[in-house]
């Protein structure tokens, strides 16, 4: 096995390409404390959450993170588009509206499409993808009127019965090329890395759509199907493998540490992103 | 939406095509008290578990079998492939010869082939799957000569970190389409129901290559990776569109009740399988 070769395009990953998701510190660190964190220890790139966002005016979001020359990759999120019956929630289009501004007035690289699902109250799943497909149109033609780019994330299969019907790097492009531009896909390797076809469809999306790579870990055993990630090097993903997919697709993006995980959430933050960074540089 | 007329064309299900794998009932019955166990109910089509048959002497077996007009859908298993090292396990060979011999003796339709994975010992999943493939090569050069039908299943993402590196019937097809004749696939409602492009890769598979349908169901929410199946009925996987999906694409097997659940293990196994009886012709 001449793994070696596989990685010898991959550049080493440094500090400044690094960016951490909110989600990661969500339990401890509320907004403020999250950003003023993330900026002790010099990420300039931040996944933020609306709930979040939320604690404090935009505008004041946006100076604390302007004060330490953060930027926002993708803001989450709008969505889920199902409502408790698992038909379409009258709701959600207002909400993307308010979606859209945000992400406009914080600058974010993009905001993230979530559909959620339509099960297990209405147990057709085709059905709940052709409509989480259709109002992915409508959101997008409110995002582009106001120049925001809207990303949509493969979510792991295991939670394809309560939490998204969006569930392969693949179906994704096959949604891209269906609703044409200002759409995006986030690629998270705790979604996708055991996927047969992560290489061809990491390449079939390409530079364009490529707009985001989240990293964790998958832990053997995981005992937990939301909240069990593993930290980089804690478990069996390949990180610096599907890095090298990424970059040789086109990606020239942030590397993102989204964890979320009951373990970490519990501990201090501040030492999680100490070892988060550290554990990045070296696994992925 | 007009379900009604997808299933259309899907008979309802009969007595005389259900099947029950030993799984099921593994843990308060031993062999012959399943073989005598499903007898009762009238259950024609049986799965077996080597270390079950393993029990009697194979011909007693084949005549139990023969006394209750029962016929062997497939046997489990030969392989994993891998040792605890994460390499190729030397004794692979010469048991799946047993294994063959077996199959032979039983007259089983199939004989199931589990590569299992080299993760997490050796975190490559590329070398896992060449491997996989590789050994299954082997073992089909084996299996011909003795006109024994091999198997392949596609196991869920998420125990592709342990368990098997065989994760979607896309994947099945392509290795099917490598290795020519003699190999067939069996679909499990559990392990793909999440899937995209499940129809459009049962319709590939077809006829020839569809060798078995296990059906059980998807709980929400789901608590354990390995043995939290749900009973039909009890989940939110679509039995019935699948099963339609089989059958437009040639399939005239059985259908075989298959629960791997901690949960009905520790049932009356006589309750279990009259209610899976009734469950499975009410929703398959």
């Amino acid at each position: 096995m001449k793994i070696s070769q596989k990685y010898q395009l991959t550049q080493p990953l440094t500090l400044k390409r690094l960016g951490v998701n909110q989600a990661t510190t969500r339990t401890r660190w509320n907004h403020r404390e999250s950003l003023l964190g993330y900026a002790k220890h010099d990420i300039k790139h931040i996944g933020l959450w609306r709930d979040k966002v939320l604690e404090l005016e935009v505008k004041d979001t946006k100076t604390l993170l302007n004060n330490h020359g953060m930027k926002v990759t993708c803001l989450n999120r709008i969505g889920p588009v199902f409502s408790s019956d698992g038909e379409a929630d009258a709701t959600f289009l207002e909400d993307a509206k308010r979606g859209i501004d945000e992400a406009v007035a914080l600058d974010a690289e993009s905001l993230m499409y979530f559909p959620g699902t339509s099960l297990p109250n209405n147990k057709n799943l085709d059905f709940a993808r052709q409509l989480a497909k259709d109002y992915l149109d409508k959101a997008l033609e409110l995002a582009r009127s106001a120049n925001v780019k809207i990303v949509i994330e493969p979510l792991h299969p295991m939670i394809a019965g309560d939490r998204s019907c969006l569930n392969t790097i693949a179906q994704c492009n096959d949604i891209c090329d269906g609703l044409g531009g200002g759409l995006g896909i986030v690629v998270d390797v705790y979604h996708v890395w055991w996927d047969p076809m992560l290489k061809a469809e990491i390449f079939r999306a390409g530079a364009a759509r490529l707009a985001g790579f989240h990293i964790n870990d998958w832990l053997v055993p995981t005992t937990d199907l939301f909240s069990g990630r593993g930290m980089m090097g804690d478990g069996v993903i390949e990180l610096r493998k599907i890095r090298g997919w990424m970059e040789q697709a086109g990606y020239r993006g942030s590397v993102e540490i989204e964890i979320f995980s009951e373990l970490w959430w519990q501990k201090n933050p501040d030492d999680v992103i100490k070892l988060a960074i550290d554990r990045a540089l070296q696994f992925a």
